[in-house]
C-alpha cells in the first residue's frame, strides 16, 4: 500500500543549561507561540506556515544542533524507503525512529495519520 | 519604518566529500527538485510548502549541520532586533549576515524584498 511523508518539524536541540534561552530567543525571533508538550515535557512546539512546526528539545547530552523530523503515515515503510536512499537506523524507538543521513546528521521519522495527498508526498511501496 | 521577516530556508551544510550524497539523499527523501544556484555555486535549492525552501551548501570547513535562514525586508533592522533578543553578529557579509543564537547555533539573515504582511511577520522599529 502506498504511504505518505513530508518534512514537518524543525527542531532546536539545546542542553538543559541553554534550553530556556533558546526557547525564548526563537519564540521572539519568529513570533511563534511555543507550548510545552504535556506527554513529552522536554519539547515545546508551535506552528509555522505550510504545515511546518518549530520545536525545541531539552537535550540530555550532546551539543546544540538543529535537526529535522519527517512525518509519515507508515513509519516502517518510510524507514525502509529512507534506508534504501542511504540513511541509517539509529534507534527504532517506541514513539519514533531516529536515523542518520549519509553525512551523519540525525533526523527522526514520526507517525502522523493526518497526512494525505493534499499535504504530503505519496510513495509507492 | 516597520520591517518584515520570517524563517525561510532550511540549509543542509555538508563538507565537500559528503555534499553530493547529502544532495541526492534529501532530494529523494523529500521529493524536492534541488537546482544549482548560478551566482552561488556552493548552493542547491528547491521549494517546500508554505514559502519555505530547502538548500544544500558545500562547506569549506567544519562538520555537517543543519542551519536556518531568516529572510527580511530590512537586514540592518532585523540584525539589530535579533541582537536585542540575545543573538551575536558573527559576520556582516556582502550578501547576508551570519549570526549565532544564544546557544551558539549559526543562522543567517538574508535580504528579501518579496516579504510583506501576507507572508511574513511585521516588526515595529
Amino acid at each position: 500500500m502506498p504511504h505518505f511523508s513530508r518534512l514537518s518539524k524543525i527542531v532546536i536541540d539545546a542542553p538543559a543549561e541553554s534550553h530556556d534561552a533558546e526557547l525564548a530567543f526563537w519564540r521572539d525571533a519568529l513570533g511563534v507561540t511555543l507550548v510545552n508538550f504535556e506527554r513529552f515535557p522536554e519539547y515545546h512546539g508551535g506552528d509555522l506556515p505550510g504545515g511546518f512546526g518549530l520545536l525545541t528539545q531539552v537535550l540530555g547530552e550532546g551539543a546544540p544542533r538543529v535537526h529535522l523530523d519527517i512525518h509519515t503515515t507508515d513509519r516502517a515503510a518510510e524507514v525502509a524507503r529512507l534506508q534504501r536512499l542511504g540513511a541509517t537506523l539509529v534507534d527504532d524507538g517506541e514513539h519514533w525512529a531516529i536515523m542518520r543521513d549519509p553525512a551523519g546528521l540525525v533526523f527522526c521519522v514520526i507517525p502522523d495519520r493526518r497526512l494525505d495527498a493534499s499535504n504530503a508526498t505519496e510513495w509507492p511501496d
